[in-house]
């Protein structure tokens, strides 16, 4: 067993229209690189080589709680020495934390010879999440273990998470730098739907899973609508019709809000035009003098995995 | 192009639990025998041989409403003769109003060179389900033209479905001798519902699809729990909550209420289960006094279709 590895550590999108709380998909880049070192001094220590100024006591850490959650069920007296360089901002919609409690998960996992199944490293990285945003989820965590495209079924009384192998898809993201706090674009959502509109929601559900299951691009695109989040986020995230707009016109099968936002995600069957459409997403924050970043990069196959060991 | 056709057109089940108006599936039996011929004379006729005395005439007859819609889009001054033996008890849940619509309009369009889509077949039919319960609702009419496993995405703006292939699956199901209502057991659904619960809801969606499209039998049985309609309906149907308890004693993979009821479907994986499951599911109506049908049989992977020609 090694003593020291370095993990990489996905982006992910989460929600992907339609399926709130529920899909999530993980991408090549960017991604957060975790190097997690054990120790025979127990705990855990953490530190960020990056300029975001997160905490690293690991009690308010998500990767620190993350491990300490794994720590819980290692009957050896042990520790970790944890250092994270974040490539993924924090803040932008593409599961930032859930990338980092993954990467040390899946690390320590790596230094104590692999014991835990992947759905219990899930269920010690949403330990992570609850510091993030306060609730236990597992949208973002499960497509950063798992890779592709998955569906978390269920969080309680069990994790259900099914982990499904997704069409070769090109992913352009743009991330504006506007700051939505995930408790704000938590707070606009409606505590009750009609359930006229849920039985909508439910068929582009049904619809989007096919169309991944059966590679159906078209169908994919046409079912991602959002019946319910979407509109009662629009007003968070100015530019967002008109970013669809011409993403679609440059060729997207279709997009949405990246989990809370405000990074827009939109699928495309090939890299040119996920180039394309990146450049058209740009524009409108061009436009509106708003400053932002591009990704644009294949989905990934896999979620966090060991890069290298010592 | 024959002068006149018999075809079979299947009882289907709507809902599948969690997918409320969106889930179908075709039933190998039972069906109704829809006997329709091409006449000189425009108009539709309508014979019943059967004793469920239903309205024969056209346009208060499902058979007759779908066949007026088709006719409609015929430019040639033709009419049919259609007589219907149902197989399926109006009334019962497994969709037999949408059997002989189905029926009707394949057998029409046999007669007419088979000029029409299956998509279009369903939008006749649709019209005779207004006839029937008052909604334009496809969700027992596409599994009744296109068999096996049905998604309604869409109804407006223009009808989307996904025809599916359904793994080896055998229904067991119980239609016990009580009267709902489609009117009423529309009538007790919640207007609204809170957005956790329909977030649990289309993630069973979700989990069902990719059951149905992986041919994985335990994740079928547990995405098809309905938090939504069901406890609505548990009211209207006595014995439902016991009749689940012995059908999954019995081995069955999961079920719910067939559409609006009072039928109650089981799934299972072979046939000896459904034999087993049937009769767990009639002893709890046996037992309650309620005089009941049973109906075991394989999921069809063709939906209505012309069984001779003269």
């Amino acid at each position: 067993m090694p003593d020291s590895v370095l993990v990489h550590s996905p982006a992910t999108l989460s929600n992907l229209g339609c399926g709130f709380d529920v899909f999530g998909l993980a991408l090549a880049a960017p991604y957060d690189a975790v190097r997690i070192r054990r120790t025979a001094e127990p705990g855990v220590r953490i530190q960020h080589l990056d300029p975001y100024g997160l905490p690293t006591e690991p009690t308010r850490n998500v990767a620190g709680v993350a491990l300490l959650a794994l720590l819980r069920e290692v009957p050896e007296e042990i520790g970790f020495d944890v250092e994270i360089t974040k490539g993924i901002m924090p803040g932008s919609g593409v599961g930032s934390s859930a990338a980092s409690a993954a990467g040390a998960v899946v690390g320590a996992n790596a230094l104590l010879g692999n014991r835990f199944s992947k759905m219990q490293l899930v269920d010690f990285a949403m330990a992570g999440e609850v510091v993030a945003s306060g609730a236990r989820h597992a949208d973002n965590i499960a497509p950063a273990i798992f890779g592709g495209f998955t569906i978390v079924r269920a969080v309680e009384p069990a994790l259900d998470i099914l982990a499904l192998p997704a069409p070769p898809l090109w992913v352009a993201v743009v991330h504006p730098q506007i700051e939505v706090k995930t408790s704000d674009s938590r707070k606009v959502l409606p505590a009750n739907v009609p359930l006229g509109l849920a039985v909508r929601q439910w068929a582009n559900v049904a619809g989007l899973v096919a169309g991944f299951l059966t590679a159906d691009y078209e169908l994919i695109g046409r079912s991602m609508d959002d019946y319910i989040v979407e509109p009662a986020r629009l007003p968070l995230i100015p530019g967002l019709a008109e970013a669809r707009k011409r993403a679609l016109a440059a060729g997207a099968i279709g997009g949405g809000i990246s989990g809370s936002g405000p990074s827009i995600f939109m699928l495309n069957q090939t890299e040119a035009t996920a180039q394309a459409v990146g450049e058209a997403l740009g524009s409108v924050f061009a436009e509106l003098g708003i400053a932002f970043h591009i990704y644009v990069g294949p989905v990934a196959t896999e979620g966090a995995r060991v890069i290298c060991e010592s």
